[in-house]
């Protein structure tokens, strides 16, 4: 077998890195050690079809073959190579792809009937984002859990039939009946108000976007079941309340990402009002076969038949390709979109983003596009967003026309690998699949990531970890290392525990905070408020059976942490480590840092300055 | 067959009418038509004994027959009646007893094989009653469901880990788990202020009794699982709002009965305390076999399985036979009968008084007993107490050692079975059970009967009618017009609905009152407070197939109601009624008075006035 050697993370192989501009020029290399008539090739398929496209590779110096080609079509492309060559008097084939994870990195060789292409992702345009969440650290908050803001702790606009929680200590509870449905919806009461009474503990932690789950007229208390998109629930205030809060934010140089919610509504909104509760309504598409709604809806058997989200019937679906509703949504003057941002809103989170058509994703792109202030918006994606599939299509939210970033599960799900002794994946794999992140979005999108350690959608992280505060730090450690938006969950950084929903959206505990963590976050919020390497640093990850390593670097600046991810303390002067990267030199940085450090198991090493 | 008469009503053949006091003499007498030879035997037997005594009955006039007896013992007697006679040259044996429902009035002959007997009751003593409950009428209240007396209504004492409704219209929900086991519980937030401030309006609505469902400190929401007998759930408020309540109702001339449960306590009671939740005690029976009340309860397996009320285990059954625990509850000087009944408490109602052994009972009725103001002693007892049998013995509640009265679930079944068509039960059936009430008990016990339409324990009675005002009525009236001491539930008057728990357990609609209910309620409490007839009157019933006439006179005073339960508009001048009692004459007055009447369906009659 020859000696074959291509790895997409070095320029001498694949420049420039990961993912590449329509029309912009991208090299592959490939070394091939000396064999007798070589001729070597770079198959590329685009996604979708059925026959890939062969580039001859010339010879570019001793053992080293290299292709320069351009795409003129945006999209998701596959690439690997074929080394034919004289062997044993015959004319041998070996094929050259990605490992078997189908990550980036180094590859390996094959007969070809079991390869695995590399992708190579290739955008229209490359996104932005505004200057402010650039570098910026961001704060998801629950809206009722988070703070009462009201004199006495009162709560307005209280739902009939439905329950408040006793004490803002109590553990969060589901009230579902025999069938297992939830009946009565449960409340502690939160609002804007709170919310806006705590932006100084905001600031002071050193936050600067906040991100709201959803604030709308709803039924429940996650307010994902729309009730009418143009006015705040009352129990979190009103209108004027909002825009008190809003501009709040902004004269303390903060910023607000609000949580839209478009692909369904509530069964008790306006647009739909199936048990009648929605009030001074009677236009609801189920009570009225002529009601204005009645077109956004999918009956099967009118009216209690419908599509619904998942198949709960708390949610009726909307058909997103009904015009009026596009209108509605973003397409029309006073649309809710427009009605919002105008008012001054800074981004928007597109809830199940997969389960909007990429035209209607467009659509609010545009809108937002028209307003001089550049605003954000964001995807709820769980996985890859380069390469994700939904109904069964390829989805194209990393090139440019749609969203500007997304929710990062990925590396919440990675560094849960990394810490988690249970899930034993060695480091190497886990890091290979960080890597593959960076290199399939285009930088800005994957710089653009609301990363996190929590959602409303996920365990706690503390809880997720055993309650181990060791690895907590450790968590914090790389997610505030990682490229991205560092965005926390509320009440995270106060040591707030919980399994999944509903026991990860417990009440914020105001004066029970853990003050060990939450020095700890607001010591990394600030570090990564000052640091231009954790900001704007181009990635590297390293390390070796032991140690995870991630490098942040500038032309001028560096930042690393290394993290001990062995049971036993190690000395890392005896460490050697592997960087599998161009600039891996900037290692010897580390090498000389930590020559006499010793690090407890789950204890991480945090440096920075100027690249010497 | 020969021609006989008995009937327990009338006091030709039987006087007194009723139960009889120990030693005094009772007069049976019974009309058998002209034969040759007989001889008249009437059999008693002692409840619980294997054989009948025989008293020989003596010619008193033409075809009639009479002995007079008295009992040496109280307790429950049954009798009948044995008259052998020469018939076709044979001698043959007819037995006289009561008809096939056992109740009293007329009965039926048989040939002795299938007799059923007529109940005879002897009591040692006539209860007495407080001055203030004979002819008082009482309100019952669910405390959290009242009112909040807060200011802001406030909800203080909220208790860690439950529920508060959003508003005071919500439907009452229980919270359970897939098992079907009460997780979280569910608060209104009524509490003593909150009585206290509606005093002016139950003074106005004419009450004079308050009747509470548990106050002490408890888990839940009806508070039947004391977790303290000597603290005021804080909930509730304190026992300085508690006195306060106290003195406020005394000085406007009302009285108070409390909730006592004895036969068990709470899960987390400061007794037992199987979750360590009780706060400050670590002494609990479940946590520490040194416990001073470890011997209250009776463990199978420590800690975690022990007696409960009805297999429920968060109601750990206490042992009444334990000196300790006697002395806690009413033996010691500082008991928790002694201390509440010291601070002003005017009455207690036992609850599951089943459950109690007859000694315990007695040990409280002693303890009350030295009070200088007389103390009312009820029982919860759903059935005809005088035969209740309860864990396969015989209870001895209308004796004269217990209880002063029970609670008249009969009543409100009765009711019922006559305004429900359903029920198809003739009207002369429920006379009967009506009747037999008044003639088993003794004359005081029967009239301490605290009367009701509905309980905490039942359906709303507007819900049992089918929500029929017309029946609403109507069953206010019945209500109204029988012996006992009438007690609304609270919200009743007020026209609240539900079926049973926890629907029957909603909040007072303060400001949605059903005012032509209210208004309705208000007139017969006022009417029964100022009228000798409804307070103290002795009872007829009578009636036909139509209608149902409920009579009560004094020596000078007379009242009565004539109930239209046919499907039609009815003139009563039309209709003849039979009342199969002494002083039936009176029933001339009521057809002298509804000669020129017409009745609606459901439409009842009223009138009051001097017996001409």
């Amino acid at each position: 077998m020859p000696n074959i050697h291509y790895n997409s993370w070095i320029a001498r192989y694949k420049r420039p890195f990961g993912a590449i501009a329509k029309d912009q020029a991208v090299t592959f290399g490939i070394a091939v050690a000396s064999q007798t008539n070589p001729q070597v090739e770079l198959l590329l398929r685009k996604d979708g079809e059925m026959s890939a496209t062969s580039y001859q590779m010339t010879y570019k110096e001793a053992d080293f073959y290299q292709v320069t080609l351009s795409l003129e079509q945006a999209g998701l492309y596959y690439y690997y190579f074929k080394i034919e060559l004289d062997e044993n008097g015959q004319r041998a084939c070996y094929f050259y792809g990605a490992d078997y994870d189908g990550y980036g990195g180094p590859g390996r060789v094959s007969a070809g009937d079991n390869i695995t292409a590399y992708q190579l992702t290739c955008y229209q345009n490359e996104v932005t984002a505004p200057k402010w969440y650039q570098g910026g650290v961001c704060y998801q908050i629950f809206p009722d859990r988070f703070y009462n803001g009201n004199p006495n702790q009162e709560i307005t606009g209280k739902k009939k039939n439905s329950f408040i929680y006793a004490t803002l200590e109590d553990t969060p509870y589901y009230i579902k009946d025999a069938k297992g449905e939830v009946v009565r919806w449960d409340f502690f009461g939160g609002n804007l108000k709170g919310i806006k009474a705590k932006i100084p503990y905001l600031k002071e932690l050193g936050i600067r976007g906040l991100y709201l789950n959803p604030i709308f007229l709803a039924t429940t208390n996650h307010r994902y079941d729309t009730n009418d998109f143009m006015e705040i629930d009352p129990m979190l205030g009103t209108s004027a309340d909002f825009k008190d809060l809003l501009d709040e934010l902004h004269r303390n140089g903060m910023y607000l990402i609000l949580d839209g919610v478009f692909n369904h509504v509530g069964k008790d909104s306006k647009y739909f009002n199936a048990r009648k509760l929605y009030y001074g309504a009677d236009q609801g598409a189920a009570q009225n076969e002529n009601s204005p709604y009645y077109s956004w809806f999918k009956f099967t058997h009118y009216p209690d038949e419908y599509a619904s989200w998942w198949g709960v019937k708390d949610l009726p679906e909307v058909d997103k390709a009904n015009p009026n509703y596009q209108a509605y949504i973003y397409g029309a003057k006073d649309s809710v979109i427009s009605k919002w941002t105008n008012l001054g809103v800074d981004g928007w989170r597109l809830d199940v983003a997969d389960e909007l058509p990429e035209y209607f994703i467009e659509g609010i792109r545009k809108n937002l596009d028209g307003f001089a202030n550049e605003k954000l918006l964001l995807g709820e994606v769980w996985e890859d967003a380069s390469n994700k599939i939904a109904h069964e299509a390829r989805r194209h939210y990393v090139e440019g026309s749609e969203l500007d970033g997304v929710m990062n599960y990925p590396l919440r799900k990675c560094i849960l690998d990394l810490l988690i002794n249970s899930h034993q994946r060695p480091i190497w794999s886990v890091a290979r699949e960080l890597m593959s992140l960076r290199e399939n979005y285009p930088r800005t999108f994957f710089f653009n990531a609301l990363n996190n350690l929590g959602t409303h959608d996920t365990e706690r992280i503390l809880t997720a970890l055993g309650n181990d505060e060791r690895k907590l730090i450790a968590a914090y450690g790389l997610l505030f290392m990682f490229p991205g938006v560092p965005c926390i969950y509320y009440g995270d950084e106060a040591g707030l525990t919980g399994g999944k929903d509903p026991l990860n959206r417990a009440f914020f505990p105001w004066g029970r905070e853990n003050l060990t963590i939450q020095k700890l976050v607001k010591k990394w919020v600030h570090r990564h408020n000052d640091s231009e390497a954790l900001q704007k640093g181009e990635l590297i990850i390293g390390g070796n059976d032991n140690c995870f390593i991630i490098l942040r670097y500038t032309e001028t600046k560096l930042a690393f942490y290394v993290l001990n991810l062995s049971q036993q303390t190690i000395d890392l002067g005896q460490e050697s480590f592997a960087f599998d990267h161009d600039n891996h030199n900037l290692g010897e940085t580390v090498v000389k840092q930590v020559a006499t450090t010793q690090l407890q198991p789950f204890e991480g090493y945090f440096w920075q300055g100027n690249r010497s």
